[in-house]
């Protein structure tokens, strides 16, 4: 596909172009990620996700600019739950990163989370893959942290870097999302607001509470991202996670499980569709349901009946 | 079933020890609920949904009593975003509702969502249909109004009431997580606070930009549930949007929609199981996924060589 060779050869215009159709689900679109797929591994994947309004745009802005001054690529996924009758007006926050998108070296891209439900944490991680087999260094994915897909994004990464801001319960508020879990990293940010330091007390207090199945203890730091503070110490400690991942061969483990995981999907996929197309139709799928929404049958005898067909 | 008799004939005891094996997904629940269908479609289905903070389950309170106060019955089921290293403690919240525990003909139920994600928004509709079969004239759904499980449990419900409170950019927020879209009924609960009218105006404005495909105009509702202000209003509110349900159709279509998701996911959950146990062993898989990270085929290749197989 030439399309996929382009991009290969470092073709900004050819990236955009199949991101693009990841994003359409074109026709396309899963044979130039299959044939970009081989290409992929070397970069790594870092998650930065926490509550609206913590600072993670302008956290991973300046982080976007560390990781260019040491010469390195990164490709940065934007993931923001736009409403769909709100269209882009509320992406206003990306304009801050207009000084960084024009450095060499990165791309950036928004994704809006309406509309697209369900397929969006496949269309995040594929978009993820085409930076990866375009070259960059790093691939960084900023959600917001709430709901299922978002979790689901994190996990994708290699890193995950949990941003909170020094506000009564936001803490808690973290705990009870489960977004402490999913943590590599955590990230006081806004550190100069009162505050700050009753937060890092309390986080160390909840760390101690958790209970995680590696060594990996992970560190509390504060940093003011808009004044450029702390960013340093925080690729500081990405780099470290890295090396333990690598160290103890979880980096590896991560990644196959992620394949696992995308296989499943995939067949999954093309069950459901052999199903749909083949073996039953909407008509008749509608009047096994209007029986049971007379209660002359349940959806657990339909259920069987349909698997039996299938066999 | 004895324990589904029991249930049917009102025994309370039976209806608690059903949920129970519901939630932990035993191997008798399936078949539990698939007795307890046929007699269910009784109920009238409520969701309560918003961001935590609200006042969510003090509304829900007042609302259950004004039912109660009709002698008619409901159930409640409280969805709580709970960590799973943080336990119940979070559940503080509950115990307001213990006057109303004491009352007759209610039935309150809290589920956590951290451990059983995926499953979740499944089991709260099995639970709701027990209360439905048990007799209740009501269900009441609450949950946090975040993440797509609780969009698909508010999906389920006849009406969806989504309760904001007045806060600078809550209105935003809301609509940013796609609330506005799933409410019929929208309550800005602490009325008394300053700003509530000014929210209702911003809502007011956001309401004239979405375009819904039915001709319900929701109501914006101001409550004051802690002094027990505005409940009643909310009450007429639900009945009139039964009404409206009931006489366009859209009640039937509702049910019906949602009975044929549910035969999707019994169907694919066994094919799902099916194919884990007959058709490829985890052994096999592993060595595919193997060969994908040593970048000697794709995710793409190998689910087309499962599905294969499947055929």
């Amino acid at each position: 596909m030439k399309l996929v060779d382009d991009l290969l050869k470092g073709n900004r215009v050819a990236l955009s172009k199949t991101i693009s159709k990841i994003e359409n689900d074109g026709p396309e679109s899963e044979e130039a990620v299959g044939l970009l797929f081989k290409h992929t591994g070397r970069a790594y994947y870092i998650g930065v996700t926490g509550p609206p309004g913590a600072g993670k745009s302008t956290l991973v802005d300046r982080l976007a600019n560390r990781i260019l001054d040491r010469k390195e690529k990164l490709g940065i996924i934007a993931v923001d739950p736009t409403s769909s009758f709100s269209g882009g007006a509320l992406l206003g926050d990306r304009v801050r990163m207009s000084d960084l998108s024009t450095r060499e070296g990165v791309f950036i891209r928004s994704m809006a989370t309406r509309g697209s439900l369900g397929g969006l944490a496949t269309t995040t991680k594929d978009v993820a893959l085409c930076f990866d087999a375009f070259g960059m260094d790093y691939v960084v994915i900023e959600t917001i942290g709430v709901g299922q897909v978002e979790l689901d994004i994190a996990d994708t990464c290699d890193t995950t870097i949990v941003v909170l801001v020094p506000e009564s319960g936001d803490s808690i508020q973290a705990m009870k999302a489960g977004l402490m879990e999913i943590a590599d990293i955590i990230v006081v940010n806004k550190g100069d607001r009162e505050g700050a330091e009753q937060m890092v007390a309390e986080l160390k207090f909840i760390s101690r509470l958790r209970e995680r199945d590696d060594e990996w203890e992970y560190p509390i730091l504060q940093t003011e991202a808009i004044n450029d503070k702390g960013v340093d110490e925080l690729l500081t400690a990405i780099l470290s996670h890295k090396k333990h991942l690598k160290k103890t061969g979880k980096f590896e483990l991560n990644r196959k499980r992620q394949i696992k995981l995308r296989v499943k999907e995939l067949v999954e996929k093309k069950i459901k569709l052999h199903l749909e197309e083949q073996v039953l139709s909407e008509e008749d799928l509608n009047r096994y349901v209007h029986r049971a929404y007379k209660k002359k049958t349940t959806p657990f005898q339909i259920a069987e009946e349909i698997f039996k067909k299938i066999k």
